[in-house]
């Protein structure tokens, strides 16, 4: 998508040395726009860790390429495949909830598995992550085109009339390669000519929808408004959201959705006013294994800094600065489960399906055993 | 309550010279403990309007105050109705959705009426405004005493263990005079020997609870821990929330509850997950005149930049960051209404009543037509 009229992604080969990666470091957007390099397993290990990208689709393929950047550093076959799975676990280590992290890089594992010496591994790793990528652009793109539908048929039964889109998070491009999951269908539809409107969560405590999400709409130029976390219920009350679109870091094959802390909360008060709350995701989100959300799904608890600071620009200078007591303790949960009742539809790159265990096998029937 | 040890109400009368009432400017919390002085009906305006003091009954005793204030400067009789008029519309146009503010300046409108001199007439206000005070204090002992009550079973219940509450803004002793609102029962509880553990909600986009109930509850000894205000329904889903207690900033007749933005997305996650959601308010806050929350009370919008911008402590020096991409706009609704059929019940000064009209008047009968 755009920045400053130029086309980006969100992860990249270097043009000039295909043994670096590159990657926008989100944590200093929207204020400054670095590109950083990642040349070994660590660095990328870290990026993740630290949150430099974030969003599944995109700590996917990450993790792929970091996979590689493994695989370059390495020059004994003898250890090889010790090597390789102990990079493939400091990967899995660095976030717990998102599902395409692990599916990645067992994707690269098998695919490595393949070369006959440490060179064609390492030919064969760059592939798949490029193709990981590639192909996770192509599902971002098909969501695009099944979720305009939705944001079409509203707006043709508002007359033409802006169509209210509430979203929470970013699972915007930078969560992903490109056009984003939730995002996509905003996108699509802008650009296909429909008026819309996006009220866009700040998202805390990390803000990824005011740092992030609103980022993205005002460099694509889509009118869009950014709120409170605490806002959506009232505008839903009022009539002002005319749909919710999400994305998702886990779904369970039985439609529980985990997504951003919070995530919950707009999708009871969705309920509550019959305001349609869809979640937008990838095949590669499912967890095909669980069956209980709420359950089952690891919960993320990061640090208590998080709540606690939070960065902003003052002077032309981006700081860092507390908002509490110092010593009042907080706690930090990153994600919450939407139980599948509450989800009106799924849009995943093959279509939509309702959130439950037949439909979801009925769009992905190899996924049935 | 306690600051640094020592005890303070949110609002008095300088012991110095009675020509001046004092604040602590809560804008500044929790870093810095400013002690602010009033002397005009203007500056008294502004400290409302600019939420140098903040919170339903607190707006209450502070604009009370404020028409003392007022008559302290009018020295000509044949105008004195037409400037009290002036000055009651100046202080009722400054907060839109709190009730209290309204009822306080009536009171001290129909009080002041029955002076024959200025003199007179601006003692009887210092009278009335510190009666104001006085009974607002009484008030929130005694929602403490009732609302003890319920953390008292939840508690034996428990066997003891501490009793998890969730709360939303700050509905405490610097909302109120003192004791506050909300706070009001863990207070009583906590100094009854009752372990209770707070769950204080972030509050964007003012932050009032990191920022204050925070502040308070650390200054008073409570255990507590912030969370995002994207939380509270995770920790519900998980059992970490024994019950939910919130103030209010206007009550209809029929039980929907004006409150901070944000209060009904906790109240639908409450009534999701089988939580008691009570709300602790003073008879001032009740609109006897309203039967449609969510149509009828008027809902602040206050200023996009309080949204986009945030005030922290960095080296030592309170800084106010950007948050958000600069041109991207946003939105600042400051209250929501949660409709009756999601409270658990009120708590008042007269003790608990449901929250429907039949029991709010078997409670407060002297307001029945």
């Amino acid at each position: 998508m755009q920045v400053k009229g130029k086309h980006y992604q969100a992860i990249w080969l270097k043009k000039e040395d295909p043994r670096i990666v590159q990657i926008i470091d989100q944590r200093a957007l929207p204020h400054e726009f670095i590109v950083e390099d990642l040349q070994t397993l660590e660095e990328t290990a870290r990026a993740i860790k630290e949150m430099h990208v974030r969003g599944a689709p995109l700590i996917g393929g990450t993790a792929a390429y970091g996979m590689y950047l493994a695989l370059l550093a390495m020059k004994d076959l003898a250890t090889l495949d010790l090597d390789l799975e102990n990079a493939a676990q400091q990967l899995k280590a660095t976030r717990p909830t998102a599902v395409d992290l692990e599916w990645a890089v067992n994707e690269q594992l098998k695919a490595i598995k393949k070369g006959k010496s440490i060179e064609d591994k390492t030919r064969i790793a760059l592939q798949k992550a490029q193709d990981i990528c590639a192909e996770s652009v192509a599902h971002c793109a098909n969501i695009g085109h099944y979720g305009m539908e939705i944001i079409k048929s509203v707006s043709q039964r508002k007359n033409g009339a802006p169509v209210n889109i509430l979203t929470h998070c970013n699972a915007g491009w930078l969560a992903c390669i490109d056009h984003g999951t939730a995002t996509a269908p905003m996108y699509a539809a802008h650009h296909a000519g429909i008026p819309i409107h996006v009220w866009v969560d700040e998202t805390r405590p990390r803000n990824q929808g005011a740092r992030l999400t609103a980022w993205e709409l005002l460099e694509e130029g889509v009118p869009h408004t950014i709120i409170a976390d605490n806002v959506g219920g009232h505008l839903m009350q009022h009539g002002l959201v005319d749909l919710v679109i999400v994305g998702s870091d886990r779904t369970t094959v039985t439609g529980d959705v985990a997504n951003k802390i919070g995530t919950y909360l707009k999708a009871l008060a969705a309920k509550d006013n019959n305001v349609p709350f869809y979640v937008a995701l990838p095949s590669t989100s499912f967890d095909w294994n669980i069956k209980d959300g709420i359950k089952e799904i690891p919960i993320e608890q990061r640090d208590a800094e998080e709540v606690k600071y939070i960065q902003g620009l003052v002077n032309g200078q981006v700081e860092k600065v507390l908002l509490t007591p110092e010593e009042s303790p907080a706690a930090n949960y990153a994600f919450d489960v939407t139980p599948a009742h509450l989800v009106s539809g799924l849009i995943t790159e093959r279509g939509m399906c309702a959130a439950n265990e037949d439909a979801i096998l009925d769009l992905f029937p190899e996924k049935k055993r």
